[in-house]
This record gives C-alpha cells, structure tokens and sequence, in this order.
C-alpha cells in the first residue's frame, strides 16, 4: 500500500515550492514523510540528492525529483488521482502559465523579497528590513491581487473550472507572504475569496499548523474565516 | 501540412529561453515564424497574448503557449516526433532536473548577469559594464562548465543516452554567452566537446546566423570548430 515510509519531500516550512508540492500530494491523497533540510548548511548527502542544493526535493520508489516543475509533471505523469492539469491542450497551457507566473514572476518580485526582508534576515541576524524594499514587495502584491480578482471573476479556479497546480502554486506563495504579515486582506477581498476557496481543502491545514521559531504569523493567519 | 504561417514564436534573439525553443521546434521539424517582440515597449497587443509581457510565446492553431515550461511541455503533449524528454519516469526527472538547472539557476547567477552587463547597458547606453558582477559570472560559469564536464564524461548527451531539451536548454543559455565573447573554450575542453555536437544540429545554424546591431560576437561564435 501506500505509506508514508515510501515517499519523503525535503523541504523547508517558508519555501513557497515546497509548499506547492505538499498541497499537491495532499490532493492526490500521497502519504509522506517531511524531512526539513537546512540547505545554507550544504550537507554532502544532501548534495548528492540534488547537487544544485536546493528544495523541494521528493524521493520515493521511482527515485529523486529535484525542483518544482519536475516534481508536478512527476507527480502527473504517475497518474496519481486526481489530475491537476486540465485535459485539453489550451487548458494546460493556461495552467502552466499560471504556475510559471507565480513560481517564478510572483517569487521574484514579491515573495522572495519578503522572505529575505522579515525572515532571512531576522533569523540570521542581518540586521533591520530594508524599508524600500518592502513598499516595493507590497506594492507589486497589490497588483498581483488585482490580477487573481481578475481571473477569478470570471473561472471558478485560477486556472479554470476545475482546481489545478495553479491554485496550489499560487496560494502556496500566497500563504508565505501572509505568514509574514504582508497581505492586507481588507482591500483585496475578490483574492481573498479565492484563497478562502484554496485554503479550505484539507491539504492546507498541515502548512497553517507550520511554526518557525522567532517568527510568528499574525493572528488571522491559520483561520479559514479572515 | 506544417506550414511557417501556422505557428508564430515571438522571441527575443539573445534571449537563452527562446532560443532553447527555436531548437526544440527544429529537432522537431515544426515550421514557424519568428517575431521579434520588443518586451520593453510593452505593446497592448503583446500584453493581451502573455499577461506577463515576457518570451517565448508560441502562438499556433491550437492557442498561445506562454513561457519556457510550458511551450517545452506543450510539445512533447502534442506528440511530435522525435520526444525530447526519454521514456522512463526517472530519466525524465533527470532531464527536467537539468531544464531547471539551466533555465533558473545558470541563468540567474551567470547568463542574465553576462546579458545585462554585456549587452543590455551597451545597447540601451547604461554606462560600461560592472566589472565585480562580471568577474563573479565569469568564475560561476567555470564551475557550470565543469559540471557540463562532469555530465558528459560518463553520458552521450547532458541528460541521458539521447538528445532531450536539457541539452537544448543547456547549449542556448550557452551559445548567448559565447556570444557576448564570455567563454574561454580553450580552459573548459570536456565541455566544448558537447558543445560542439550540441551546436552541430542543424536547428542551430539559424541561432548562430543572428546578429545584433552594434554588438558583434568574437569571431569563434559561429565555428563549428572552435
């Protein structure tokens, strides 16, 4: 049978993609075991997993998939049920924009530059945020907002009608930057249907359980009604 | 039939992703025709194909495929022969592990730095190039050239036995390098030798044709024996 002893996901509680991955095997109901690696420490064995250093990386049976966009299609071409990309063509075409939008555009601009401002920086002691830096995360967020209100307006899903890696990604991302406080919900309320939507499904409550010592979330982060 | 007219890849010609792209259509003997798109100009008609007014976009009878991902994905579901990712589940890890590898981490920490200095401050007249950020991509380069090395000995190709887009991934973030004059071949032999027959595909020929105005590559750039 399927047990969790099979399969380990290397990861880390902020990482946005790993996340992801876990919402994903959550839906595909994969047990699993998590196994959190200090990747700044560069542990030879972890390097021989995946020598570029870096989670989400999953072992099971078949072997060890490295990295985010490997993991999904893995994940999708095992045929685990149910699917996460949509059946025609055209449609996973939009999904996987949607992941590469938020996996890389969102990460780049938003999510990373608040991990680094009020995470890295606090837990390893380098000093105060970068006030400049953190307008310019908020404000890009606020677009992004805009632009999920936008999708959601018209689809059920992010991606379309049915939940994909697109909702999964996104609210992933979406989840860190709430643990760091930096989503003000009050003036994003179509997104926030949307993430009330994504953060319902029973895969989410492991990653809202999540606490990093030193960095606590704000009060309505783990509450399905904010 | 396959005609040119019936698929359109708005490109950048120094941008590794669609390079990577123009290859992948060439192995597969798909027609297309390029468009040069000008992201910078942020054209509304542009904007309306990819939200996130990057390339590649692959625009075909079947939709608009955003992205580098997604177009590589969206080829191989279209089941144009030969595939470039190999049969087995593991083997196809190995070859996204290596996409991913190219596509994000080599891009981030060596080509995007080279292109940015080398090329974008000269033809949109930043100022000269900063030489602390070229030296650190320079030595970052060295040691991705000796992991192409590492590969290679003990591979026909970067990802396995056959061709597959790693190998296109990897050699079209590599050719926009050698471009910019920023490979010493004569240091890194082991990898030119995969080079070399990586830029024997006659996908290439076309890669290596392009020119930018007022931005010549040194004179090895379009050897087939350099």
């Amino acid at each position: 049978g399927d047990t969790a002893a099979m399969r380990v996901l290397y990861h880390l509680p902020l990482s946005p993609a790993c996340r992801a991955v876990r919402l994903a095997l959550a839906e595909k109901d994969l047990a699993f075991t998590l196994a959190e690696e200090p990747v700044w420490e560069r542990r030879p064995e972890f390097l021989a997993r995946n020598p570029a250093g870096e989670v989400p990386v999953l072992a099971d049976g078949g072997g060890t998939i490295c990295g985010l966009w490997p993991i999904l299609e893995y994940l999708e071409e095992s045929g685990a049920e149910p699917p996460l990309w949509p059946g025609s063509p055209a449609e996973r075409a939009e999904c996987r924009r949607l992941v590469d939008w938020f996996a890389a555009k969102f990460s780049a601009e938003v999510s990373l530059p608040l991990i680094h401002e009020l995470a890295t920086k606090r837990l390893f002691r380098l000093g105060g945020p970068d006030s400049r830096a953190l307008r310019l995360a908020r404000d890009r967020l606020a677009s992004h907002l805009e632009y999920v209100a936008a999708l959601f307006e018209r689809r059920r899903w992010l991606g379309g009608d049915t939940l994909s890696h697109a909702d999964l990604v996104a609210a992933a991302e979406l989840s860190v930057v709430d643990y760091l406080g930096g989503v003000r919900w009050s003036e994003a309320a179509p997104a926030r249907d949307w993430y009330a939507r994504a953060k319902s499904r029973p895969g989410f409550r492991p990653l809202l359980a999540d606490r990093i010592p030193g960095l606590d979330p704000p009060p309505h982060y783990d509450c399905l009604d904010f």
